[in-house]
């Protein structure tokens, strides 16, 4: 496949951003990514939201932004796979520009979540579920991955307190980026006194919605001369079932698994030559099914790499380091690409106190529904192996 | 760009599909393309639908018909541009196998209208326009474009009447069409007495909505044995603005023409080389002004080919063969795939009394919104110029 580069990357701080639009709110990391990369033109867009005809009675995302943004008359659409959608529009530029077709793509991840009722926005989320067999019984979205968690505990003899370093290690890792939700430090105590929300998921299990976008430029990479040259050494998806009741093991990531397995195939990798690993923690539970999905720990390990200090930025596998989901927070359909921002962050050493040393090669692995929609991408900067 | 084929087509009626839920309606026309195609598993899965989150409580279609139908653990995803959600996401399979990354794919277009009042649905159907500066102001989609029809006939100086000529047709074709919604034929008098839905569009006037679900099997043209060989001459699309008041041309679909030049480019052919074009006649104004931006007819003139008798199966140029929006119907994220299953039938000569006459050369124009993503196939029989 033909090599791809990310020449410029924008974001908005993920936030209640009330005083801007769905529009503006788009418009402005879409703007940033195009500043940066030095482009008033791309050859076409492609938008990643989840939420948007619920919350914003808006559809039709694709063109809604190539409008605002004046990038009239170009090719745009949306694209959409939950909370998956972000990564799953980056894949999909990927495509366009890796076929010839185009020679240049703006991908924008974008999510307006707060201007309607929690109660709203819980039931919007839950379409990431099955409508017919899961919400049908009255599950909400973080009780199915309550259930997740209450099994993996029984299951593997672990503590809820266990599962604390991840969320001390993201909201340590926020508190030095501006574009993170939560700025806030977490300790064992505060962890295991916050609120219950499903049991065991309390509020510090829990990532925050919020408003948000994330954008990035993606080009040929022998068109590219800016240095370092980050470039996309592996993209893969993969599906489960969409109910998690249909698994024959509810606690296996088996699309992590499999998009992982793929794209460590298509770079030539394997999980030690990963410098750090974005992942998807939407509840802290995720955190340890993706580690252990994906090569880094066995099979109902994963909380173990938190427990032996590892995750932070200067541990063996940095993870959140710009503070995950959990702290940088997650406006859903936007998530995915803010990772794929992150990730590019660190490989140009952008990162300041939570700068992995020497980072060379990334991974981004995001999630739509429970496990059912999962992507992994590799960057690397060009010349790494 | 790699060449491509299209393998295998499959269909469902379009109606009120009562007794069919989302997943088993997507499911049968999945179905039947795989069993046409004579394959049980691709790479990928690409879901064209643009309402399911209002009206089913449904997101994340992608996965949800991927595990529906049995391809575990492929890729999936979903693909919206409001009425034009089917073909983009045709469009975005297209890319994914041109890119070498995948060699096969399967393309759904779903939708489920009638589960909900019509209120609901005309609601979910306005999230198409632009929520700001459109619905904000009581417009409904219909409302859009009656004025834009209203327009036309003042400036061209047409009468109602002389967009019969397309209900007529579109009805006339459908009678031979087992797929089509509507069986039921028109003549000037009934389009004239039908009851007025948004002056001066009446009910003969707008298509139909309904559930509906049309899929098609995607492979690299070099391992496709079967004949005749239908591929792909051309892909295009192109946007412009979202909202109808911002263009400095109401009545000239800028994104039709774009993507219709771009589409005859890339296949190295002029209109005159197109045998059939199905065409998207959401409304009657609709498919006057498409012949036009696609160079099929003068500015303001596109409705003189329907009165000129031109546009029936063994005209110059027949459109809507097997009933088009009109008649065969409009479930709106499935109608572009509809197109391309119906092109491939005429390429294939299982058209019946509606068969054009050494059909070579099909053109499908698909829209979302009103004129705002426009996406046009070429499809042809291999050998053919």
């Amino acid at each position: 496949m033909r090599k791809i580069a990310v020449l410029g990357i924008g974001q908005t701080k993920v936030d209640e951003h009330w005083d801007k639009s769905l529009r503006e709110l788009g418009g402005e990391a879409a703007f940033l990514a195009m500043q940066d990369a030095g482009m008033d033109k791309v050859d076409a867009l492609y938008v990643g939201n989840m939420l948007s005809p619920m919350v914003s009675g808006q559809n039709q995302l694709g063109t809604f932004f190539s409008d605002w943004i004046g990038l009239w008359h170009q090719e745009a659409v949306k694209i959409e796979a939950a909370c998956g959608s972000g990564s799953a529009a980056f894949r999909s530029a990927l495509m366009a520009v890796a076929s010839g077709d185009i020679e240049s793509a703006l991908v924008v991840g974008v999510e307006k979540m707060t201007d309607k009722a929690g109660k709203d926005v819980t039931a919007a989320l839950a379409t990431a579920a099955d409508a017919d067999y899961e919400l049908e019984q009255g599950v909400s979205f973080v009780g199915i991955n309550a259930m997740v968690m209450r099994r993996y505990m029984h299951e593997f003899g672990w503590k809820h307190e266990d599962f604390a370093p991840f969320s001390i290690n993201a909201h340590a890792n926020a508190m030095h980026n501006p574009h993170a939700r939560l700025h806030e430090k977490v300790t064992v105590e505060k962890f295991e006194k916050s609120s219950m929300v499903a049991t065991p998921i309390n509020l510090l299990d829990a990532s925050p919605v919020g408003d948000g976008a994330a954008a990035a430029i993606i080009v040929p990479a022998e068109k590219v001369l800016r240095q370092p040259k980050v470039i996309v050494a592996a993209s893969a998806a993969a599906t489960d079932t969409i109910g998690v009741h249909s698994r024959k093991d509810p606690m296996f990531l088996n699309a992590a698994y499999l998009s992982s397995k793929q794209a460590y195939a298509m770079a030539g990798l394997t999980p030690s030559d990963i410098d750090f690993f974005e992942l998807h923690d939407a509840f802290s539970i995720m955190a340890a099914l993706s580690l252990e999905a994906s090569g880094f720990a066995e099979r109902g390990q994963g909380v173990r790499l938190g427990l032996d200090n590892k995750i932070h930025p200067k541990g063996n596998l940095p993870i959140c380091t710009r503070g995950g989901l959990k702290a940088r927070g997650h406006p859903v359909g936007a998530t995915g690409m803010y990772q794929i921002v992150e990730v590019v962050q660190q490989l140009r050493g952008e990162c300041g106190a939570t700068q992995v040393d020497g980072a060379r090669v990334g991974m981004a692995q995001n999630i739509g529904g429970s496990g059912a929609t999962i992507m992994t991408h590799i960057l690397s900067v060009e010349g790494t192996k």
